[in-house]
């Protein structure tokens, strides 16, 4: 008998979440049935978008989320113990996997086995060669369309997502301003190439990028929203494209839930008018075909040194809700990992 | 010597326009010099987009816009006497134009010569065969890009766009879902073949949209922004596309003037997010070079009686500030159109 520990909501979050609002409760796992596995998390993950299911999920469920797992139990052959792959499991320590979910063919659904990346740690699969690096990749290259000598932004730069698109922009030839939350953030977004390096919290974010981008900003790669993307708006060239990945500025305000009639988003009408803008949201899940595709490309990436990612580790199960509150705090430099 | 009268802005209007915001002048126009014309003008317009130039010109110049007129003395042999063209010179009865604008190629700058209609009158210049058809044909199909069967959003809907789109959308097969400010109009958008047609006044947009479009909205073509569109987002498909138009109800709010860093528009980035919509400003200029071929293809829908057009006349080069102010108060079915 397997004892699994489970992080449930047990109340929906006002504002920035708290830790009360999640419980931490065993559950006992009978043995494997014939095509079961039993897997154990090794890596696991919280992103701002589990935010948004902080509202949606039944209360007294498990949250849910991604991770990377061992099988330690099995009754199907074709998913040996000591196997790892990629599930949607959510926050357990420890899951009992279906025959039917293991047969998914769909990985954004089901289970995916996790394919050879030489020495890199496992826990890049929730990283850059992962759900975020995918966002970054296909959301900057796909939406923004960026050309060589063109001028992008980048909020929410020294992100899981956000430093892999300054990078990114950098190998496609582009002119990048960065902006982040702490000048520790600030400085390795510099390393990583941009060419103008932001602390949102102590400069003028109007002034500033009226002082990098006086030719005018041609892509934005948005993953803060709200305040910021009011200030950025104006400084947009004509013809310029937003790729809305995310507004974490926005994620704890019950008013901009998405769903609701409201009038307090920054993408004035006229200016996207008279600009002539482009504007489009995504989830990564629209690219799931060309993983594979990405994937080869990524690795050459890293392995030739044009990609660099950090993550920010927390160990223990026990405090993953303090993981996941940390991400609305700015606690995090790169992705952030659990290790339970 | 011809006497030109001349609308000019004399004070920057604070909300709705008001008359006194306007001065009518006379010009003395100087005999022509070798290689220039002097015209009358026969139909003028007014459009929503002049409220934007209200806070732009320089006082007491005069208002911008175009206008068909008629050659009365001409030093230019491309361009005799009696020969009818469309030009941009404003809220003027009589102009003189220079020789360099009469030559440039670009007709959207400089003057246009008007192809053979045959018995279409000449005001459609300025309205269907003109900028706001070619808004509504490359707006619409271009941005847009609906699909047979999918379901359309079109508001603003017996406006000089707005009626254009609702009978593209139908000749593309789609079902199309149209909203007006009174009963004429809404009656009128409805012979116009809309599938629903509301009259938003009388209307809750968000629950008449609930009840016509269960399978959600595919393409939204905006003309009013503001509450309506914050009312519409969430009934958006997902990977719903709008094409932003124009904004008619904010254009009297100088807090939603364009290139203001504001939080009060209604495209919440959460709703965009997970819906993964994208949304496009545009101006019709865009398509500038495209018009021959629209003018082709809209000559023909005409004559098929596919398209339907109605004109708005307010006689009087004197109560052209009335017709303008008309606009922001649903004035007029179809275009706008002065006679002086």
């Amino acid at each position: 008998m397997v004892l699994a520990k489970v992080w449930t909501l047990t109340r929906r979050p006002n504002g920035i979440a708290r830790k009360e609002d999640f419980a931490c409760i065993e559950e006992e796992l009978s043995p494997c049935n014939d095509g079961e596995v039993i897997v154990e998390a090794e890596y696991l993950t919280v992103d701002p978008y589990m935010r948004f299911m902080t509202r949606r999920i039944p209360l007294n469920s498990a949250m849910i989320g991604s991770q990377i797992a061992r099988i330690i139990e099995s009754k199907n052959a074709k998913w040996p113990v000591g196997k790892h792959l990629l599930c949607h499991s959510g926050w357990r320590s420890h899951s009992k996997i279906s025959a039917e979910t293991l047969e998914l063919s769909d990985s954004w659904a089901g289970c995916m086995e996790l394919s050879d990346i030489g020495d890199l740690p496992k826990s890049l699969w929730l990283g850059i060669l992962g759900m975020p690096g995918i966002t970054a990749y296909f959301g900057f290259l796909e939406i923004c369309q960026p050309k060589a000598g063109e001028t992008v932004l980048v909020n929410g730069a020294a992100g899981a997502v956000g430093s892999a698109v300054v990078q990114i922009a950098k190998i496609k030839g582009c002119k990048v301003i960065a902006f982040a939350g702490s000048e520790e953030k600030v400085a390795w977004v510099k390393e990583l190439g941009a060419d103008y390096s932001f602390n949102y919290k102590t400069t003028n974010v109007g002034e500033a990028l009226g002082q990098a981008a006086p030719e005018k900003i041609n892509c934005y790669f948005d993953n803060v929203g709200g305040e910021f993307t009011a200030e950025a708006l104006p400084h947009m060239a004509d013809f310029g494209r937003i790729s809305v990945c995310g507004a974490i500025s926005t994620y704890n305000d019950e008013a901009k839930d998405f769903g609701r009639a409201a009038l307090n988003s920054p993408f004035s009408e006229g200016t996207l008018i008279w600009k002539q803008l482009k504007i489009e949201g995504f989830l990564a899940l629209r690219w799931k075909e060309r993983w594979l595709e990405y994937l080869e490309q990524m690795k050459k990436w890293i392995s030739m040194g044009m990609i660099k990612y950090k993550e920010t580790i927390t160990q223990g199960f026990d405090n993953m809700p303090d993981a996941f509150i940390g991400l609305f705090k700015g606690d995090n430099i790169g992705k952030a990992i659990i290790i339970p």
